[in-house]
């Protein structure tokens, strides 16, 4: 890959306010609330529930916005994120992760527990028995969702053992709230996005036939992705965990999962050197941008403003762009947009967003969850 | 790629200590200080003056340390940088960037140089101008250093332009200091850095000569990366900034910039999932590891104690590793250390460092300059 999609060629950026003090995330309100909208009405109209993942935007600000709208609770990776939300007053809590709970996060999760309805994610009879472990002695109410691997390969059990994990959670004296999955092999290409979602229902379809046979009950069954869930039309999914759906990005706008025109955050940022021919050389390197990049995009990121423009590398510091051949070339002090592959990292490099409507800032928003990685 | 190196299998990653909460990010301060020393041992012979970047550690803390031992100041990527460098009573500090001086940012500078010896970098007519205007009416004195490329195709410019862009200096009433190149060109594999050393010697070596014969004085001649510093022993370097060498990781050993028997940061990670057969999950995704790839090497990053082992991807709150087929798998809860493939972005995402000496901590550190990218 080393050319633009054609839908890299449609992504239309937020508006930038004049006279940043470049780099800085952007974020434009409007496009959030519409893209909020949207997910919810999609999901409304499958009769599913939405939790949106706030791994991407780490901000109860945003949670809020979300739960206003009509989700049902938040999902989040780690106990540290859960904290941020309950925190802000967020009182239902999904840590979409297969926890260890030893020692300081064995506190903090009994803790957490004790005041906000909380579930977390396991895929092991050993990590249960160690939930129930951290939680024992207190009268928190802890309860457990099963992870299965739809195809990605990543974390998750199969049917039969799903059944064994279950029945640790009975012994463990914790509640069996339901399944879940993530189809993230979704994410290896568009033509990857309605296989990764017909996985995701067979496979949530066949362990929860496994464990009502065995006689448990299973309130939720949870699928999860921005993709697979407006790809997704497949019972037995009563829940949905989208993430990036809120801001959109690059990757999202590729696979079918964002609108290309309400894409609501974009990093702004200098051009700072004209030096090398062909080339320009922006101030957003891989601690504004990341280094997500999918095989199937060209470059680390799209700069609507610079047509054809394909960002060649990232290093700390600098974006490396390779000009269009017919494009008038920028000049140095110029300010862009640029259009990030991945936005949820973006989200965590910075220590605020600089919140938008029209082009003008509204507010600057310290990102609360930034760096709570455990 | 998908094997280890012969040099990865030789990693050894500081001693971690027992209960750590994880994912965390530890540094060995033994190790940190035997790999201060060993580069300034090494410049000192050389007749070379050490001037560190500090966008490896972006903490005062270790910049002190770097200073103590000899080093002549401090390289940073930011003015961000350079702030909380000098808040912390650092004087003298180079900018190796070419800042386009406008708004916030010229007035952060003009503050800047009004209490610190402060160079910047420049590497067109335009951001010298502009330098100059963001200082001037103030009685602030700013020094500017010239980056030439010399072979990376990032920022610099040429010999014959840079003469235009040091009459630029006089006449905005800024005072040159010398010329500056990072051969990050060496970062392209194990066998380009004796190549990118000679290229920094040699573009450096016609760059000083146009100076001189165009009547400038160039008291500086600065070349930096951390390959290139231990490789090179080329006039007319009078100045060296390599910066990851004050920690090492992965990419470096195999460089040759670092010794893989002192790397000195590592990432503390728990296994959360054994669930996939031949794989397991550490709890340190993108998010703690960056995704850092050199295409010459294999995953993301190593664990010592998995051999064999290879970090097949990296999503942002998990890391998943094929174990090697004659390996004992590890069980859900052990903890490992993870050496990273790149150490910046790894110090940028974390909001503390735990500092310790033979497997005991001693210290918490903030990382001050963290996300300070502008």
């Amino acid at each position: 890959m080393n050319q633009l999609t054609d839908i890299d060629r449609t992504l239309s950026a937020p508006r930038l306010p004049h006279g940043l003090d470049t780099p800085v995330v952007v974020v434009d309100l409007d496009r959030v609330d519409a893209n909020i909208a949207r997910m919810q009405a999609h999901l409304d109209e499958r009769g599913v529930a939405l939790r949106p993942h706030a791994k991407t935007h780490k901000s109860p600000f945003f949670a809020q916005l979300q739960l206003e709208a009509g989700a049902v609770g938040i999902t989040v990776a780690t106990l540290g994120e859960a904290q941020v939300m309950a925190d802000a007053g967020i009182d239902d809590v999904f840590v979409a992760y297969p926890l260890w709970a030893v020692g300081d996060k064995a506190g903090r999760l009994q803790a957490l527990a004790g005041r906000v309805r909380l579930a977390v994610g396991a895929d092991s009879v050993e990590g249960v028995r160690q939930l129930g472990r951290a939680v024992a002695g207190s009268s928190a109410r802890l309860e457990v969702m099963i992870e299965v691997d739809s195809g990605e390969g990543r974390t998750g059990t199969d049917a039969a053992r799903a059944v064994e994990v279950a029945r640790a959670v009975t012994e463990a004296g914790l509640t069996l709230r339901g399944v879940f999955t993530h189809g993230g092999h979704a994410y290896r290409g568009p033509d990857r996005v309605a296989g990764a979602a017909e996985d995701e229902g067979s496979t949530l379809g066949a362990v929860l036939r496994a464990l009502l046979d065995a006689g448990f009950e299973v309130p939720v069954v949870s699928a999860g992705s921005t993709p697979t869930a407006v790809a997704s039309a497949a019972a037995p999914i009563t829940e949905e965990r989208p993430g990036t759906y809120v801001f959109g990005d690059r990757q999202q706008a590729n696979l079918g999962g964002s609108d290309p025109a309400t894409l609501a955050l974009a990093v702004a940022a200098t051009v700072v050197s004209t030096a090398v021919p062909g080339r320009c050389v922006l101030d957003s390197g891989a601690k504004m941008l990341a280094k997500d990049k999918p095989d199937w995009l060209a470059g680390h990121g799209v700069v609507p403003q610079l047509p054809g423009a394909v960002i060649r590398s990232v290093y700390d510091h600098h974006a490396v762009v390779d000009l269009a051949d017919d494009a008038p070339p920028p000049r140095v002090g110029d300010i862009v947009a640029v259009v990030p592959n991945h936005a949820c990292p973006v989200v965590n490099l910075t220590d605020e967003l600089l919140l938008t409507r029209a082009g003008e800032v509204v507010e600057r928003l310290p990102v609360l969850a930034r760096g709570r990685n455990g």
